[in-house]
């Protein structure tokens, strides 16, 4: 199990708190559940991911790999478009996916990358 | 050494390109490496942290910590506050450090940040 797909689950998508019922991050976080996770993937659930105002936001995350955070997501379109780029990182050694092997939403609504960890010195 | 400080030296802080001389963001690497980093933290630089509409952009990262993406750098006027931000990042444990302890800089630009990397299971 080597590759983790974090779930902001305080994501409102830009708008007011839901009057009843979940806020979107959460419903993305029980889709995703719900339509299960690829092999080698692990989905967590995070309490913000600091980029409120980009929501709903995910981020992908392993050793040895790139780190990917990813913005404007919605929880009623995005689950198989994420749940596809996710097992596509997961099948990579170091998290960089061929282009036109990532889905549109990882390729036009990706918001950051960081590198992979470097072993200590 | 359990800290990386990585600059993206491709960032060019939403101009075109400077007629001649470093990108911006090259400018922001030499500055920080000549300034010194701080105990326990080395710096990288990295060809695109993905966030380039937003540059110039750092990245901060640790074993067992929280990493963290900055955003709308000015390599000529935010390296002392970056080297105090990370210095501060390298004493914590967890990467999370107290609110008011952050530079205004941290505090107002971040991007985004991504939970410690967990141990495989």
């Amino acid at each position: 199990m080597s590759v983790t797909l974090y779930v902001c689950t305080t994501c409102r998508m830009g708008r007011a708190d839901p009057a009843e019922g979940p806020r979107p991050g959460a419903r993305l976080l029980a889709a995703l559940q719900a339509a299960g996770a690829p092999d080698g993937v692990r989905i967590r659930p995070v309490e913000c991911l600091s980029a409120c105002d980009h929501g709903c936001n995910i981020a992908l995350a392993g050793p040895g790999r790139w780190s990917y955070v990813y913005r404007g997501l919605d929880p009623d379109r995005d689950v198989p478009d994420i749940l596809a780029g996710v097992a596509a990182y997961a099948r990579t050694p170091d998290g960089l996916v061929p282009w036109r092997e990532r889905p549109v939403i990882f390729r036009k609504q990706s918001l950051a990358r960081i590198p992979p960890m470097e072993s200590p010195e």
